[in-house]
Parts: C-alpha cells; sequence; structure tokens
C-alpha cells in the first residue's frame, strides 16, 4: 500500500512532559548515555495508488494546517513510502 | 544534536479510532484520494555524543520492550539521524 508519512514533533522550545517521564525512566534504568526524549506523531496517509508530486505537495498542505498545530508543533518531515 | 529515532505504529489489524476520524474528516474536505490514515508516535532519543553500533542496538531493546505495548503496536524503524 503507498503511503505518505507526515512526522509531527512538538517545537523544540515547548516543554513535552511525556518526554520528559520517559527519560527520566531511562536514566534510571541506567541509559545514562540518552540525554533527553521527545514524543511526537507519525501519521500514515494510505494512498490507492503511488502517490504523484500533487498528491506530496497536497500532503504537506494538509500537514501544515490539519495534522499538526502550527502554535505548538513543527511538521518535520513529509515522505512518500511506496 | 545526534538522536536516534524510534517509529511506533498501531497493529495493521487493530482499529484506530483517531486514524479514522482524520480519514473521515479528510474524505469530507474532498481528498479522496487518501484511503485511510493512521497515526502512530515518533520518539526522538537524544545522545550527547553520535551514537555507536552498541547505543543503536540498546535503542532497538528499548524500542520493543519499553517505548512500545507488543500487543497493540509494532516498532516499525530505529535510525539513526546527526
Amino acid at each position: 500500500m503507498p503511503k505518505i508519512i507526515v512526522e509531527v514533533m512538538p517545537k523544540a522550545d515547548l516543554l513535552d512532559p511525556s518526554g520528559k517521564a520517559v527519560a527520566g525512566a531511562l536514566q534510571r534504568k541506567g541509559h545514562s548515555e540518552i540525554s533527553n526524549v521527545r514524543i511526537g506523531k507519525r501519521i500514515e496517509l494510505h494512498y490507492e495508488n503511488t502517490p504523484t508530486e500533487k498528491d506530496l505537495e497536497n500532503a504537506k498542505q494538509i500537514a501544515a494546517d490539519f495534522l499538526s498545530n502550527g502554535v505548538i508543533e513543527d511538521v518535520v518531515n513529509v515522505t512518500v513510502e511506496n
């Protein structure tokens, strides 16, 4: 199934409490090499046919307008995966 | 900041109600080319230094044991990003 993958992360200067909690837990388990953790979203858009350039443009627009909240999140990647 | 990216998705044969809701909304907005949407997690592990092969092995273990629930989720990707 052809897909477009949209990756959304909380903005770097915002707190990410769930990420902080995971980072703390990993450090308590001895993974001191991991300094921080941030948790975002990975959204798969499924297509019947291989996405065209136009589909990718549309997906970037959808990612910015609809799948992310620009106040608190950044779209870090929009890629086709066949 | 060097990172390891862990991507976790709901298993293919499980319902994903938030993904279904987004797919329905996109179709109502006229994006009929998008047949389905699934929403998973993108987790960034931050490292002070470039992750070694050993760090990547550890991260795969952490992803399977700790960052995902094997009953309902699959780890789809664990990759180094410098």
